[in-house]
């Protein structure tokens, strides 16, 4: 067994059926050990497609790869790497690199840059494990260890593969890991923590959870619907964590983003005298820049790496051990239901005319997305109109916020999760970006539908500072190019020609574009988003 | 003034007219400041195209710059970054940041990785000279030794503008800057280099030139003209280093790469007793792997940081030194006219069919491109086959070789020579990376004409290993897709259809896309490269 079959192994215990990347000659060893293997290799148009279809895979399965060439290729995934950093995405690059047996200081070899570590410590600064591997005796247990802090730390990894080295057989030493070192107080401190938590739950008035990505990312979905349950609390979800909990669920609240997101589910938070908080981080969109209001005096919260109950640190207890000690406990005493409301989506979109805004695609959407979709967006409106979005399966870079994400996280997210049929929604600059990413999805055979929200700018970034001429985009013809590329697709200016549209996509059995031509008002969340960061740019 | 207006002044003193990027809230102000100036922005489709683009621009016209945000952007220029560095392209990346005043260890903001520094970090790696611009009395001296630093070492830097900074007034001081520091003995050094280099000169029997890309970098084509001309020497040049002499010009022999490149101008070289090696650098590609042959004994070598002569090394003499030198001093008796040989373009062609070939490609291309056209090439045959095009002007990354850069770089080296129109040679992977980028060509007025060269795959890997899966590309219509984004073009199968596309592509008045469907063989020079990579990747 060579180092690259080992790998390729290893990536296999966790399920991963597919890889994204780009060949080329310093990783070709490693494409003829995958194409051989059970394995399969999807080429995309671009590496940094790759690594976002890696990416969104790793989301939606748990574990995502991608691979490309030395220097040209894998620099090329550097921001898609720095994403699934910050978002907290369990993500492995692999690039290849020259030989180690060839290197010599007065031969320049191309995809060549500065030093031969340049691009290891580029990567370094991305992931939360980084390794060259240059010694067979030493690779199997290199691999463990960068898969296995990836797997524990839910944040990307990078392992380079020199070329001789992918050939090279590898001494298969796995190492029996113990990633999870508990201290002695473990058990002591959890059922301190959850007596105190219970406590407090039950005297509380108005307790509420309010969950984050990270219940996605540490597999607790079950555990969350299953908990909400049982004391029947109402859940709100931050927009990074958006679908943890199912919108159409009646416990389901919103999605609280202090002053900008959900305005019923701001209520809820803010008037609780008990916020549950799992498995949320502070970004400035999912706390509506910083406008976010929960005394820490009415916060539990559990994350990653610490459980705080009202101020109260319980050390070495974590998200997953408080959510299964909490399950198991007696003494939880179920509320009252959540009183039915109206969701607020219908009142918080502004009055439509003929022509379609993105409030009226969203309300298009409610009546189309079931439980066999799932929807990924891309940046700007596509994403923030969401919060008026029911559904059940999302995933959206809502707090890093690389535009250009939407297209090839849909064929990843297709990919990883063959039972659902992915729609992408984006707008017309990040589909510009990397549009093109459906031909592929297309030769995997599966058929995502695609919302380009066209208003023929940078609209977000308008929303913040009016009337800059560098906002204005390109006029497309997105449903001509998606033909010219082997896909379908149509234009609709109206909410009455996009329902048309939906069906005809419904049926489609290639990728389906939606050229969405907006002429109305821009979602209630980025309004109050353009209007607080607008103050900063001006 | 504040550093937006400085840094865009000092862009100017550069006869910088266009910069490319993409906007994004944290450099919006310095977007607002460059409207306002005499720069017209120009929004790319993707962060990558807007780097090559710059990068082409330097090449072209001796400085270019890159903008974008932070993250998201600047990080997704990397990979171009990395080109400018390793083919010495003096372009500036230029990155907004969130504000100084606003960062805080517990507020994650939008576009953050891991550290404030991660991001400049990584920069550092990839250019000669990066700073973070945070202090205003500071900042003009720091501008200016970045933007020096660039001019001199030819070699891409980093500027980083926290958005408070991009309205902070600074001090205008500017320095006045010696950055060339000659040693006490130049002139006596200059002087024994020259009378040693032209008594060389003159006692070898077969003395030859052979011409790398720093003759462009240090603005001296015209300069090796004379130098041609007064010694009557014939020129070779390397790969990429092709047209830094004119190949209509009687002395042009043709391109030198070893074993895989011109034969002719492997026999001039290779024959030789005094090889002037004049501004090349030892890479893989130009090397023809490494197969190359000239013996020190008979070298002569200046570059941007020395001059050897027969292993004798002159301290403190660089290229353009010598150049001016030998130009002004008298004694070099002038040679007999190189013999007039046919090219070698036709011979080395291999019979074609009724189907388009690379070697057919250019043997329209032969009869089509005159001086009034620029010729820039992506990575592969559509590169390698240029070995046998005679063209005036001509760029292409024949050394990091990061395939999607033909496109964006035709955008770049249009608007950096507006007196020519740009020929771009693209293979269909390249065009699927950066394709769309014609699209920003049609706003800002140019119609370069775009030559796919469409064989379905990657041809440049299949010529190392045959048969891998992982090298099949989707099909595209590419003329179809020109359409769709505003341009126009269409298909050709046999050389006659191409000659009635070109002559098309000619009329047009925007961008036009031939689709050049491949059916015969490689070009000689990627079928001997083919074979000698072919047998690592094994």
């Amino acid at each position: 067994m060579n180092a690259s079959e080992y790998l390729l192994d290893r990536l296999a215990d966790y399920k991963v059926d597919h890889i994204f990347g780009i060949p080329g000659d310093y990783i070709l060893p490693f494409f003829a050990h995958a194409e051989a293997s059970g394995i399969r290799m999807v080429t995309t148009t671009h590496e940094p497609s790759a690594g976002y279809a890696a990416d969104a895979y790793a989301r939606t399965k748990g574990l995502g790869a991608a691979v490309a060439t030395y220097g040209v290729g894998a620099l090329n995934m550097l921001n898609a790497t720095a994403q699934a950093y910050a978002e907290r995405s369990p993500t492995l690059f692999i690039s290849g690199a020259p030989e180690i047996s060839g290197r010599s200081p007065d031969k320049l070899l191309h995809h060549e840059v500065k030093h031969w570590d340049t691009q290891i410590r580029a990567f370094s600064e991305m992931t939360c494990a980084a390794v060259n591997l240059v010694d067979g005796a030493k690779a199997c247990e290199q691999i463990d260890t960068v898969i296995d802090d990836v797997m524990r730390l839910k944040r990307p990894g990078y392992i380079e593969l020199p070329r001789d080295m992918q050939k090279t057989e590898v001494e298969r030493r796995r190492v029996v890991r113990t990633y999870l070192k508990r201290g002695d107080d473990f058990e002591k401190n959890l059922a301190d923590a959850t007596s105190k938590v219970i406590g407090i739950l039950n005297g509380s008035k108005r307790p509420v959870i309010y969950a984050g990505v990270e219940i996605d990312r540490f597999g607790l979905r079950s555990e969350l619907i299953r908990f909400a349950k049982k004391a029947n609390l109402p859940v709100a979800t931050s927009l990074l964590g958006k679908s943890v909990f199912p919108e159409t669920h009646p416990n389901f609240v919103g999605i609280y983003m202090g002053a900008i997101g959900s305005q019923r589910a701001r209520e809820m938070v803010e008037n609780s005298d008990c916020v549950l908080l799992l498995g949320g981080f502070m970004t400035d969109f999912d706390s509506g820049l910083f406008t976010m209001r929960i005394p820490d005096d009415n916060l539990i919260l559990a994350d990653a790496s610490q459980l705080l109950v009202r101020g109260e640190s319980f050390p070495g207890i974590t998200l997953p051990d408080l959510m299964r000690s909490l399950l198991l406990s007696p003494g939880i005493n179920p509320r009252e239901p959540p009183a039915r409301q109206p969701a607020d989506s219908k009142a918080a979109q502004p009055q439509q005319g003929s022509g379609l805004s993105a409030g009226s695609i969203i309300e298009a959407l409610n009546g189309f997305v079931g439980d066999e979709m799932a929807v990924v967006t891309d940046v700007g409106d596509c994403l923030f109109s969401c919060v008026d979005l029911k559904v059940n399966r999302f995933l959206a870079p809502a707090f890093y916020a690389s535009v250009g994400f939407g297209v090839p996280a849909g064929l990843g997210m297709g990919l990883a999760d063959l039972t659902r049929r992915t729609v992408v929604l984006v707008g017309d600059g990040g589909f510009q970006m990397t549009g093109v990413e459906l031909s592929t999805a297309k030769r995997l055979g599966i058929n995502p539908i695609v919302i380009v929200y066209n208003d023929a700018k940078y609209g977000t970034l308008e929303a913040m500072r009016a009337g800059m001429k560098s906002f204005d985009l390109p006029v497309w013809d997105y449903s001509g190019l998606a033909k010219a590329i082997g896909c379908d697709g149509c234009a609709a200016s109206t909410p009455q020609e996009l329902k048309g549209a939906l069906q005809s996509a419904l049926s489609s059995r290639v990728p389906y574009v939606i050229d969405a031509k907006l002429s109305g008002a821009r979602s209630n969340t980025l309004q109050r988003l353009g209007g607080l960061v607008g103050k900063k740019t001006a």
